[in-house]
């Protein structure tokens, strides 16, 4: 197959781009870099050095095997730029990571949650548009989240569910509650995208994923240094497994959000890369919308963190936990009961989150423990206050402004 | 109280300033006009002249009463002005109709899709974090459609539906489905002001409007020619009533897009503004996002059609319907049956459709049945071809294509 991947020098979009080359597909990777530069204006850095999107590109296709090629362009400002890879690179299957990832960062200000919004949502109407003119027959695996439902008091269902009322029936989209502007943003594509399978009879599988951990594949292990992909535990873009795993290896109390029943899907990383190959090798339909509920796993924040503490004692490492005022706005104590049989019965045999796995990763954090950056943990945002605290967020608020200027 | 009308300019908004002055509020009204450059560059005009923004202000504040005033202004791109407008305007309630509103506009290619959600979904979110800074206690009314909904197998509920399943219960937000990018748009809307609604703790009413006829309202009474509003009847922003009356009088067929068994709520302008001074004088609670269904009637496409027809013969106006290829993407038989009750529990008093509406129309058609420009009303565009055949509707594809560059 002809894969192109939109968003290739992400955290999993690399390990994707790797991922398919290695099963012999033709990869396109596409990246503008852009959380690179937003890591920078945030003062943020992940636990280990990058590689550069093309460093590790060349890297790889210097291993042999399928070259990935690599395009650094902006799918949402670049107006043409899906049109032309769509005309030129023929893709069967279009792999779309190409967002802006983080929850805390669109709920810092006006201008963060504008970009996040129209760089999303734009963006991914630029890749329909591109389908619907150049590349019809293509299938479109669209990465949402488990966070567009939020955590209602019913069942989740995989993105559709048949509602009965007042004697009558319907099979329709499963009621959302996303929780920040970047949840939203995701709705808002599937919104979008439901219209466009319905009217112009594309084909597209929502992925709707829960919190991915870990950062190590079998592609990776050719050169764990020069293939890496990035582990982040700041209040932005790191996740909370991260953020765990990171404070007990620096000997600080694990930061539990408020009461700590917050419970949510998880996968490993290898099962996304898994998910995302099933999905491509079983297209949906044309005219279909499909959504996939992708996490292997139900953890709440309090298992996350009691599992930790169990395995980091194993070292010998001291570990408390501290519950500290909750800067989202969720709840914290809910029914919680997601449907994740889809992957399940096209094949996917999940890696489930054992204590290896997090020794592992306390491993790696060991090792790049002179990087750790406690200042960047303890969340600098609340959620419900919003903007008004946002300034605090910014190291400079002038620059970051400017920035977001250019790009919104 | 201290209203706000976003899209003062508008077929909605200017008949709703003069309705809150004429009952001794005070009034800013705010628009771009951008609407009127789309008219421009689509080759598009009302069936009447209307005066500009500012003269029907002037005109108006002549007469005597409260005095309206007037910023030219657009809430999308003048990233400050809703922060100026909240801190020194004070607004107790804020009416939101600034956004672009036509669904064919939506379908025409890639760059007025992306403008219209950018404008709709941006423009709103800066009203909402000025309202977060500014003016928290302020009322948002903001109008969305009866078209986020589509036509669902069961009855449609005021935005809101306790969903029974596995046993289990919630209420959740009503599952959408939109048929168009504008459409799209206002499900946006809806999604993040809900979310703000929860987090941050605004209020906000969302109108799901049906289909609005009508051009008299006892304010425009005062003046008919200065202070008149819009008429459209052309294939981007004219409504189907609108449609009918203008080809009965021209002497061309009526044109039913498809069979006709489309079915949508319709209320009279009359009765918008009644709604919207109900909503304004019963405020949502803070935190509360409330879902109003406003509409007086439902008919279908072929009722209308059979209507204008009766009253055109009754003036001996001899009217032939003619069923043309639907452009658009929707089910042409189908359930419909949509609760409206909030409203009229408020106090709303419908003015029905009755046949002397469809003849004072008719009249007014007659008399500037000169200005009838019959190349304006079939559609030239196919929604499910879409961004292919835009191309046709554009006069000058390249000075469209700058303007909406600018624009997004």
């Amino acid at each position: 197959m002809r894969v192109c991947i939109l968003g290739g020098d992400g955290y999993l979009g690399w390990p994707t781009a790797m991922h398919f080359s290695e099963r012999g597909h033709q990869v396109l990777a596409v990246d503008s870099c852009v959380k690179r530069r937003l890591e920078a204006e945030l003062s943020i850095s992940p636990l280990e050095d990058v590689p550069d999107f093309e460093q590790r590109a060349d890297r790889w296709n210097q291993l042999g095997g399928n070259e990935i090629k690599t395009i650094r362009g902006d799918i949402y400002l670049e107006k043409d730029l899906m049109n032309e890879i769509c005309r030129q690179f023929k893709p069967d299957v279009i792999v779309h990571y190409a967002e802006q990832p983080s929850a805390p960062y669109s709920m810092l200000n006006r201008e963060a949650a504008a970009y996040t919004q129209v760089n999303n949502v734009v963006g991914t109407l630029n890749v329909m548009f591109a389908m619907h003119d150049h590349a019809p027959q293509a299938h479109l695996i669209k990465l949402g989240t488990m966070g567009e439902y939020g955590t209602p008091n019913i069942d989740i269902e995989e993105g559709w569910i048949t509602v009965n009322h007042n004697g009558r029936s319907d099979r329709m989209v499963y009621p959302k509650r996303p929780s920040s502007y970047y949840h939203c943003s995701k709705v808002h594509d599937s919104t979008n995208l439901e219209f466009a399978c319905r009217s112009w009879g594309l084909r597209v599988t929502d992925l709707n994923q829960g919190v991915v951990y870990g950062i190590e594949t079998s592609e990776m292990a050719r050169d764990p240094q020069r293939l890496r992909t990035s582990f982040h535990y700041d209040d932005v873009f790191g996740t909370v497994l991260n953020r765990f795993v990171v404070q007990a290896v620096a000997g600080v109390p694990l930061t539990v959000y408020g009461a700590g029943g917050q419970t949510r899907g998880y996968l490993n990383i290898k099962d996304t890369l898994a998910c995302v190959e099933i999905a491509a090798l079983n297209p949906a339909d044309s005219g279909e919308f499909r959504v996939f509920n992708q996490f292997t796993e139900q953890f709440s924040v309090s298992d996350l963190a009691d599992r930790v503490s169990r395995v980091a004692r194993r070292r010998n490492i001291a570990v408390e936990t501290q519950h500290i005022d909750n800067p989202r706005v969720e709840a914290e104590k809910h029914y919680y009961n997601a449907v994740n049989t889809s992957l399940l019965d096209l094949g996917l045999e999940p890696h489930l989150l054992d204590d290896d796995v997090i020794d592992g990763m306390i491993s790696r954090a060991i090792a790049a423990e002179d990087n750790i950056r406690l200042s960047s943990i303890m969340p600098r945002l609340n959620w419900a206050r919003g903007a008004t605290s946002a300034a605090q967020l910014l190291a400079s608020r002038s620059s970051a402004e400017e920035s977001t200027a250019v790009l919104s």
